[in-house]
């Protein structure tokens, strides 16, 4: 029952393009008139609803016909021989593009133009370790700052490029919190793709330069994510944007593959053993839904043993659907109208909330919040401890996991891996009043003395 | 007579405890009194000076006691097995340990604390080359904005980390453009240490606030760099900085050689091939340097072919000493006052200018400037094309590239390698005149088609 009012609020926001191209996508009589059976996405064999499993062909579709479930890439895995797997990987690229044959790319995917992101840090965090009361060697912060645009963006970025090469796309679009903007501006660029990509009108400085430095179109809409997210919507349903790949719309279930990669490296990292628990921040659920879904591919292909792990999920308590429906134990979200300075995960309708729930209530993990001061405090924290400046999201999932340890839900004498997903510098302002000059002198040995610095 | 003013204007600056240093390192007599010969530093074998190429044991000394001149790190080279030097790099990590027997540190490095820098992209820029009119397949930039903290700065400060380690220093210091002060930070952060860094009061934001967060001192000098880099000399030699480790002071030596990383990485990622040019950005000269050290030693181990390359060097015309005394002739830079708005390369006293005039016109090269319109013209380039945002550095060496090879001084159809050695979230004020939305607009469709901005 839950689901099926999920499923009612989602059929609103669909464009009515999409069901047509879902008709043309399954009929099976003249295969040779679709889109689908041209295009080479490597192991990728078609779509799959999340709900009730209907199969699609390959195509800019997002949403099943038969329950508006969201639809997922199927795969052809390469089952059989883990060990030959393992090699293949390790001898290929340090980026994204040595598990192409886990991603729905073209096996010369790496020839193509794109920004080759991934194969990010994962550092152990001995400080922070010890902060936090974790056991020495069991804390590892994925660092995905380290991505060409310096959020984990370039991830999805990347596998909804190759997507929209498939399906012969000229323009990629996006609705965004900011990260995405960038990402898609930079890839666009860098691909000979034609962008437009929208954001709400009031985002941080750096994420709005940025993302309008690549040449493409900004467009600043006047409302929140949600509202973007909504117009863009409409707009893929229109003339208006026809022939556009929005990244995170017709491309969602290419996009989404993207942050497999994250599941994938953190465990070959590991030296191919699955993390115990995995705090990872949630804005439309849709990075922790697919972490979760690699983590499961790389048990199915025999790269990992098959063990238990946990899967928490961290929000900002001002934008936090996600956290209020697990805590109140409830399976469906309810929208909030967002107000937090972590604004890259200020979605306050998340597509993927329900799935969000699934997980962390399966695995035995939670959602947890932290409030806006409790973020800057983290971000310094983390700075000062392993030197790595993270965004208010990487904020977020590190005063969570301070709060999971402090309420006995996080495990400190188990392997931990927190995400950090973007950079500090792209949210300067959730800092700087605290993080100045210490003091402003003179250049003399006096003003230095006296300002009283040295030790 | 040129180099004798020069070394009168360097030992002005010197600070009187370095000049006792030396004494005490090179008395032979008595060599277990000496911290030199308890220094595991690896291959490093001791210092030697540029001018006159006196030898000095190892230790926090940075100038001659006989002339005055630079200290550089001296090798027992690896020499006699190339193709097992190489094996043994290519199985090393992805990070610049990889290259530990060639650099100024313990052979277990990679176990201690540090940021890991490093092994950044070698992008083949096919879309700029196209603009700038190079041969197809030849352009290539090396986009350090990878790093860390996102310059390649992190490059130098892991090695002044590692000499600091083995001095028994506690606190690191720096005098810094900008982005050196957010490296020492980080670094000390993550390795333990105290640090307190110095700048000019005047820096960009990103700068400002990336070098506080991580928790050290951070103190604004009133003046410029040159006034910046004036009073560390002063406080080296005081009371008031003792047991400092000052990384591009009286660490310089070994904070250099991380340059070197650069030529390695550059040659390795060319297949170990010499790039035929370098474009290389110029503030105190010391990357330049390197680079060129880092080449000669590659080809001296056997690990590339002995063949010319041309190094050229990029300033601002706000801040262009060296460029100016290459193109009068001159081997004697007349400091300047400087007014760019290329920060990180505001060094108008350069240290190292002399020996980057040497090696521009040794390899066959050139030194040139931009102005500040030329710069951030060529920051946009490089976002557009290739999807990467430089700060203002790399608009310098990009549109430095394209006025060589207007000139005909840069040759288009030879290999080139352009370095983007920082990051545009931290010189933001560079283009957001220039960069924001397309439009603001209503979130509705016929506001979007009003904008114009459908295809
Ligand atoms: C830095 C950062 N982290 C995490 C997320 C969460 O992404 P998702 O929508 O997949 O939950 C975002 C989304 O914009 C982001 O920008
Ligand atoms: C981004 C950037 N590039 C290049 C340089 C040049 O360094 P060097 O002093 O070694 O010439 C600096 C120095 O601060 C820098 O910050
Ligand atoms: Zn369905
Ligand atoms: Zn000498």
């Amino acid at each position: 029952m839950a689901k099926f009012a999920l499923r009612k609020m989602r059929r609103k926001g669909l464009p009515s393009m999409s069901a047509q191209t879902v008709e043309s996508r399954t009929s099976t009589e003249n295969p040779s008139d679709s889109a689908g059976t041209s295009v080479d996405l490597g192991p990728a064999s078609g779509l799959s609803c999340r709900e009730c499993g209907q199969r699609f062909e390959l195509g800019p579709i997002f949403a099943c016909e038969l329950c508006f479930g969201p639809l997922e890439v199927a795969y052809d895995l390469p089952l059989g021989d883990p060990e030959a797997l393992r090699k293949q990987i390790e001898a290929g690229p340090e980026n994204i593009w040595r598990y192409a044959p886990l991603l729905p790319v073209p096996a010369d995917v790496a020839d193509k133009p794109n920004l080759n992101p991934g194969f990010t840090k994962l550092v152990k965090a001995e400080n922070l370790a010890r902060e936090l009361g974790v056991e020495s060697g069991k804390l590892f912060v994925k660092d995905d700052s380290g991505n060409p645009t310096h959020s984990f963006k370039d991830r999805v970025v990347a596998q909804a490029l190759e997507a929209a090469r498939a399906f012969g796309f000229t323009t990629l679009s996006c609705s965004s919190t900011g990260n995405l903007a960038g990402a898609v501006g930079a890839a666009a660029a860098r691909a000979g793709f034609r962008s437009c990509v929208f954001i709400p009108h009031d985002l941080e400085q750096g994420k709005v330069v940025m993302a309008a430095v690549y040449g493409g179109e900004l467009v600043g809409i006047e409302g929140n994510y949600d509202d973007v997210n909504r117009f863009c919507s409409e707009l893929i349903g229109d003339p208006l944007g026809e022939g556009w790949g929005f990244v995170n719309v017709n491309l969602r279930p290419y996009y989404g593959e993207g942050s497999k990669t994250l599941a994938y490296e953190i465990c070959e990292q590991l030296g191919w053993r699955l993390p115990d628990q995995l705090v990872i921040p949630i804005a439309s659920g849709s990075q922790l839904t697919k972490i979760d879904k690699g983590l499961q591919e790389l048990i199915k292909l025999g790269l990992v043993e098959d063990k238990p792990y946990k899967i928490f999920g961290a929000q900002a308590e001002g934008c936090s659907p996600v956290s209020t429906a697990f805590k109140a134990g409830h399976d469906v979200v309810r929208p909030q109208k967002p107000d937090t300075i972590a604004k890259s995960l200020a979605i306050g309708n998340p597509a993927d909330g329900p799935y969000v729930l699934d997980i962390a209530r399966r695995t035995g993990g939670a959602v947890e919040d932290v409030n806006d001061e409790q973020i800057v405090d983290a971000i310094k924290l983390l700075a000062r401890t392993e030197g790595i400046f993270a965004e208010t999201a990487g904020g977020v999932t590190v005063g969570v996991t301070k709060k999971l340890i402090e309420a006995g839900l996080l495990d400190p004498t188990l392997t931990t891996v927190v995400l950090n997903t973007g950079d500090g510098l792209k949210t300067l302002d959730a800092v700087a009043a605290t993080s100045q000059a210490t003091a402003t002198i003179r250049p003399s040995l006096d003003a230095f003395r006296d300002a009283g610095l040295a030790h």
